[in-house]
């Protein structure tokens, strides 16, 4: 049974699946062969192939530069900068923004060796002037703050005005379940109504 | 990005793998081309050519018969009938059956519109004589109970010795969270110490 093993090993490689749900997965691949099997096989060639970095903003896209960067109607002087793919495909997803991105690649993370010259920083300077404005939009968590803290720094010898998300209380939320730092971030920042 | 798109798409009919961990799933594909990516397509694609099912017992394999089937240290009287691939797997991993299997590939449902036919029972009848020992282990359902009764008269004109796998309290299993049908059936089967 090899070729199921290395199915199976492979499959297992991927995030939010274990051993066991890749054995599940590669079963439902095997008996849909020609429905799933053989077209994902050839998504993932063709992806392999075509899909590659943007050169202006670390998307990725089947293009160089990509569909945001090329897109007339998305103000060039507004850049959001996103940790991660992930980050901005969430962020598309709401359709609240019709800047660019900047995709740095991680974090600032002195634990894993990670300094500015490992992430897309430079690029991101680059990109700055007078009448940019740069939103940051990392996570909310310590080395996301500490690199939106270092870019900050950096793009303030540009000029661009720089902002970042708004913190409070997420839509749905009950005040009982949020942790204290989030309370005290929404009480400093209320807003009259 | 429509070669992502389509890879997403497909990622996402995996069991176990919803919109957003298909996203995280071909983001992570993406960034691993080499490594992963390109591996898993090659895998999927050999998968698909070299794997049929074995026409004795119906497990999935690269030779027909299969490696169980053509295994001389297995015994060939004693049948161990399952529902599913992942079932007869799940037995391998035990290491504790060394007779050959006969996988059905489903259950009887009448509101599925599963009939015998549907199934592979007729093959299994026909592996049976007065030698042959045959043990059901299907699901604890009731969909799988009926089967295994159907089977069993089946069988029983074939003089085949009929067993099915024991039920009670799992190892490890705590009586307070167990369900009344398996601690009944605990007691009834109890044995002596």
């Amino acid at each position: 049974m090899s070729e199921l093993d290395t199915l199976i090993q492979l499959l297992a490689k991927l995030p939010g699946l274990g051993p066991r749900s890749a054995r599940r997965a590669a079963l439902f691949l095997v008996k849909r062969r020609e429905q799933v099997m053989q077209p994902l096989a050839a998504a993932m060639n063709a992806a392999a192939i075509s899909i590659r970095p943007c050169s202006a903003c670390g998307n990725l896209d089947t293009a160089d530069p990509c569909a945001i960067c090329r897109d007339p109607e998305r103000d060039p002087a507004a850049i959001c900068v996103v940790e991660d793919l992930a980050d901005l495909w969430a962020l598309e997803r709401t359709g609240a923004f019709r800047g660019r991105y900047h995709v740095l690649g991680g974090n600032l993370s002195a634990l894993d060796g990670v300094g500015p010259d490992e992430l897309n920083i430079e690029k991101l300077i680059a990109r700055l002037g007078p009448n940019s404005e740069l939103i940051l939009a990392l996570n909310a968590t310590v080395e996301g703050q500490t690199t939106a803290h270092y870019i900050a720094e950096r793009a303030a010898t540009t000029g661009a005005r720089i902002s970042r998300l708004a913190q409070g209380v997420p839509i749905g939320g009950e005040l009982d379940y949020l942790d204290e730092g989030t309370l005290t971030a929404a009480l400093k920042a209320r807003r009259e109504v």
